[in-house]
């Protein structure tokens, strides 16, 4: 398959771009018209045994921010999601589900609570900002929204927090898991969180001011020589083991909450959000299909460019929308809604790879073992 | 620069993309999370020179719809533009500059109107769908709103014409310049427009069913034997030179009509749109800049991939967001939005394009000469 990608300003350059293209990248994907490199001089299973051990520095800018403010802010996110954020505190961060009047996902984005009357969602690849100008435009309700000069940068590993604490103080240490604090960098006063794209532990800086964003590479990189760091990307082996979806790949517009394994970020029956009265009667129906683990063989299968039919005997019951050779499990990991019947751990099932096998597999629990 | 894609699901192949693969394809983009060819065995150059005197086959099926029908759909079609769509009949295609309330762009589709109650917003770079759902959604409106299965296919050049006439019938050349009409394939019914994104002529034939999407390709490529067909993409020289524009690399949200020379798809003052107080009010003062070609030398230019400032002596009046090597003019041909008091054609600037060079040029009117 070609893999050539043909560059313009429509796909954005990050504040990390230059340093990323210094460090060796060598590829990259498409997230919120912006660049998000997927890869380095080494290999997938080499990244995903360092980033299991020690530290790396990612160029997650295009985790895009949606600024939401004023009187109705509160409101407007409340509107888009079945999530209860009533009782989110400043400096909180909150995993979303967000959808529409079908209850299908129109982005998952993690909440920052700046302040009562200001939100940060951090966004994974949709235009929610489009999507909720609509809706303040529509209802007329009193806010302000902008994509505001905000750049994540993630730490991710075992040795983030060390790294960090000893880069920008030890009150580091404090942030609880899904909150964020404020370090100093260069006279400026920088929002840090503990979270990010990985099972592996570690934090994201949500950089204000794209052009220190050189300067904030370099720091966390002499910080990290004595980490072992390297520069890493969001690992799909790690990923998937870990049961990380991601939007647009194992969900889209076409899927809900509940199927997605997300029920326990919704609240049915609660009042004031779209896509209530859809979610409700899924609820009461139960989903037909739901989110599983698929562990199949073969040897180390391609890259899942588009989904793989599951089967059980002649029947297709669910479909892989990303899969990752595991060189922990010796096997192939992948991510598959599972139709209703078949959706027990340890169901025997093929899976037709896009080159032309048919591996024999089984459904797994997530996180995989 | 390192060019490698690292491909998805969530980089939606299409019903083409196969064909294109078997076609040499050795370079894509991303837009609306859908693969766009961009090269092709050939060099752009050799490319611009058969796009002007045969004809191409490309696979433009990023051109997402957006279809929106019901009893509110030309009302909220309506509102996000400033172009006047009261008088469009069906079977026309509406070039539609799209707004917020700031006046500032969302997307730039060409409306198909397919009946007095349906239409198809055939969209650039930004989810379209997701500003369109949150209006109606706000606002309570009677629609249904939905990215149907379909992807155009466009066959572009001078002898696109009498290609597509012996493939599908003489009725094809009947079709007015941005009109729909409709040819019969596979025991299916299928529009074609005579529109794209070249000002070489052609059609694009709007696929509704994926699943024909290799039988299309295969049709036109068989006929185009006779006309010297090659597989080929929106051509960037030729789009530069003539002067048409790309959401995401000329304009963004930062941006509004009037100064994108969008003035004559505008009605200022007229009612029922969101942003006409903005827009009246750029419209009473002036647009502050607006957009020119650029023409520069000191040999082929590299990509565009951010923007590069134009200068006149120290002064920065304008940056550079699209510039290619015109083997026609001998020149650089770049697209620009250059400050008033600079914009008439002539004037001297300068161009400090990415590889560190300064280079001499000038302002040009637009479409290049």
């Amino acid at each position: 398959m070609p893999d050539g990608l043909n560059f313009s300003r429509r796909l954005r350059r990050t504040p990390y771009t230059d340093r990323a293209e210094a460090a060796g990248v060598r590829g990259f994907s498409v997230v919120n018209h912006m660049l998000l490199p997927k890869a380095y001089a080494r290999s997938v299973e080499e990244d995903y045994w360092h980033l299991r051990e020690h530290v790396q520095v990612w160029d997650v800018a295009c985790q895009r921010q949606v600024e939401i403010w004023g009187p109705d802010a509160a409101r407007l996110i409340q509107w888009m999601t079945p999530r209860d954020i009533s009782r989110a505190r400043v400096g909180d961060c909150l995993y979303l589900p967000v959808t529409d009047d079908r209850a299908g996902l129109v982005n998952d984005p993690v909440m920052l609570k700046l302040a009562e009357d200001r939100f940060w969602l951090s966004i994974a690849d949709s235009d929610l900002l489009l999507y909720a100008a609509g809706l303040a435009l529509g209802a007329r309700l009193d806010v302000g929204i902008a994509e505001p000069d905000v750049s994540p940068l993630a730490v991710q590993g075992p040795k983030a927090e060390a790294l960090l604490a000893e880069l920008f103080g030890a009150h580091v240490r404090g942030i609880g898991f899904f909150k964020f604090g404020w370090i100093d960098f260069h006279g400026t006063r920088q929002l840090i969180a503990r979270s990010g794209y990985s099972r592996q532990g570690g934090f994201e800086i949500y950089l204000d001011g794209g052009h220190l964003g050189g300067a904030l590479w370099d720091a966390v990189w002499q910080a990290g020589q004595a980490f072992d760091i390297a520069p890493g990307c969001p690992n799909l082996i790690e990923r998937i083991e870990g049961g990380l979806l991601s939007y647009g790949n194992e969900m889209t517009r076409e899927n809900n909450p509940l199927e997605m394994g997300l029920g326990r970020f919704c609240v049915p029956g609660a009042a004031g959000y779209l896509g209530r009265d859809a979610l409700d009667l899924i609820a009461a129906a139960g989903v037909a299909r739901e989110i599983r683990g698929v562990l199949f063989d073969g040897g180390p299968c391609p890259a899942c460019a588009a989904p793989w039919p599951v089967r059980v005997g002649g029947q297709q019951v669910g479909r892989v929308t990303s899969a990752a050779w595991s060189p922990r499990l010796k096997r192939n990991v992948g991510l598959s809604l599972i139709d209703r019947a078949f959706w027990d751990p340890g169901q025997p099932v093929t899976v037709d790879s896009a080159d032309g096998l048919r591996r024999d597999g089984e459904v797994s629990a997530l996180p995989f073992a």
